[in-house]
């Protein structure tokens, strides 16, 4: 499967933010923002294409701007092989 | 039909960048991003909620950064009934 870099990064930085933002637990994290923990393992794994809502949703329990979720995703297209 | 506030400011800036970056019709840009006119369209009235991957396409095709697609989010919870 290639998995495209912007699921890397995006999935890479929502980890590091959970864990800076006081959530080392993903299920505790999870209960907090109203998701399934292996979604979020999914998502932190690249594996999962969140939706509008489910970024907002993921800033809000974070404390952070939405748009702060997508901050390290590359500019130009990437593509990384990664599975 | 109670449309939350991000998906209103998403679609109401996502057709800005689009008439501010060269792109005055909604169906060229569709098929300019590889999307149905129709969705563009959905997208512009809040009426769709894009996945990760479309936001980056629509950004790749606006020659912007995805979070700039986010940026005029509200941080904090609001609802808007507009229908």
């Amino acid at each position: 499967m290639t998995v495209p870099a912007h699921r890397i990064a995006f999935g890479e930085h929502l980890r590091e933010l959970r864990q800076v933002h006081g959530w080392p637990s993903q299920e505790a994290f999870a209960h907090h923002v109203g998701l399934d923990r292996t979604y979020i393992s999914g998502l932190e794994r690249s594996r999962r294409n969140p939706t509008l809502d489910v970024i907002v949703r993921l800033a809000r329990g974070l404390d952070v701007h939405p748009s702060e979720l997508l901050a390290t995703i590359p500019k130009c297209e990437q593509q990384d092989s990664r599975t």
